[in-house]
């Protein structure tokens, strides 16, 4: 028997197939227009490539903002919860989860369980998101793939803005003054770790902290964010599917979370 | 014996010369790269125009965010008293202040005798902003003085995000979808108003209420906003120069505040 977990993200959709022991197959693509449509293609996708028959997926769990335009879903759950089973599944000393996505960020404090005791979004404010990072790769005229390789080993510009907007013009100015890309890539990092580290200080982080999203993706980004917050940040190549994993790890039922 | 006062704005830099009773003179001028260079151009060009020898003037007085680099300053004033005493200098009766920028809004509440009894101020996110303003019209290519005038008369687009960013991405959706231009744009003037609102709200407005700097210059923003605040909202055409008018009465002498 297997599930599927669902995640679509306002970037990204992402899916995986769990056995009830491993992640058997996933798939990522950008959720675009349309989030229906990106659902059914994502799971076409899964189960494609996977090589894995409709009749042997036994539940399909929904999250992310897009769930509710999801048709063939068995049952809908919050992405909060699902990245806290989902960090639990990885590693269930995990206590703290942050979560840098392509529109939002978010803090969430679990117990030994998994279960989410406490958490802070930002969904308002693109600043410390993914989107940030967007909107300054394209005015470096750079892939955002290539912001954390090019930052790497340089003195971060002091970005004095948090504002996107404001940054946005900064960085014009910085770069216009002959500052190199290198550094304000850094600084940017930076910026974006600065303001996750105050969401995080404001829910408090303990102990064993992983990380994950679009946008952990970016080393750098992990280092700055470690120094800032004194402790050692972990993660994993699967990060970025940590919502659909959670999806498809309640599917299949509670109790693969006990140790 | 004439004063001087300059406000060095972000995005406008203003200057009038007072009589004592009367603004004999006044000049505007973008604010640009160097608000040093501003500043000196905006002195030399309030003198011209109002033919006004140097000698003639007693004192100037600057405020504004530039003001730190203006080196021909008697005296620097916080914006906040300045355009309190601007205000006060308007209209006696005011009580309370709301200012859109370029980039920053505040609402000030003033006694009796235009002291500042209380603040708010926003100048780290460019939503409720004249920058805001300056993005969407971009997108909707016009050009921003137009916003009022076509938003006149439509139904107002509900616009959800009140980030820039994401307000922004809206916006292209919803052209794509096909809403029409004057929509949009009664959408974006109401969700500055609705951002001056809360603003507002949490110093508390009292009567009577002076709308000022660049962005009051839409009338349907005043309008959006008087309904949202209940109240009628007072301004001027010289109401874009009430930080640097400000300046002056200060400059002149306190006593002229006083009816
Ligand atoms: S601070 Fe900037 S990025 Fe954040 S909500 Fe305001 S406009 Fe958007």
């Amino acid at each position: 028997m297997y599930s599927v977990g669902i995640d679509i993200g306002s970037v990204a959709s992402k899916a995986v197939v769990f056995n009830g022991e491993d992640i058997i197959s996933k798939v990522i693509l950008p959720t675009g227009w349309s989030p229906r449509e990106t659902g059914e293609k994502v799971l076409a996708t899964l189960l494609q490539e996977g090589k894995i028959e409709r009749q042997q997926i036994k539940v399909i769990v929904g999250t992310g903002y897009g769930r509710i335009s999801l048709p063939f879903l068995d049952k809908k759950v919050t992405e909060i919860t699902c990245h806290g089973v989902g960090a639990h599944y990885f590693d269930h000393e995990v206590r703290t989860v942050i979560d840098i996505g392509g529109q939002d960020s978010k803090v969430v404090k679990l117990d030994a369980k998994g279960n989410v005791l406490d958490f802070l979004m930002n969904d308002k404010c693109a600043a410390g998101t993914g989107r940030f990072l967007q909107v300054m790769a394209h005015v470096l005229e750079i892939d955002i793939s290539e912001l954390s390789t090019i930052a790497e080993g340089a003195e971060p510009q002091k970005i004095n803005s948090m504002c996107t907007v404001f940054a946005e013009s900064e960085v014009v100015s910085l770069m216009a003054e002959g500052a190199s890309k290198e550094s304000i890539a850094a600084g940017l990092l930076q910026s974006v770790s600065n303001k996750t580290y105050s969401l995080a200080s404001r829910v408090g982080v303990e102990n064993k902290v992983f990380f994950s999203g679009g946008v952990s993706k970016n080393p750098l980004l992990k280092i700055f964010l470690e120094k800032k917050l004194d402790v050692a940040i972990h993660s994993s190549p699967l990060s970025q599917y940590i919502g659909a994993i959670g999806a498809a790890v309640i599917g299949y039922g509670k109790n693969v979370l006990v140790p």
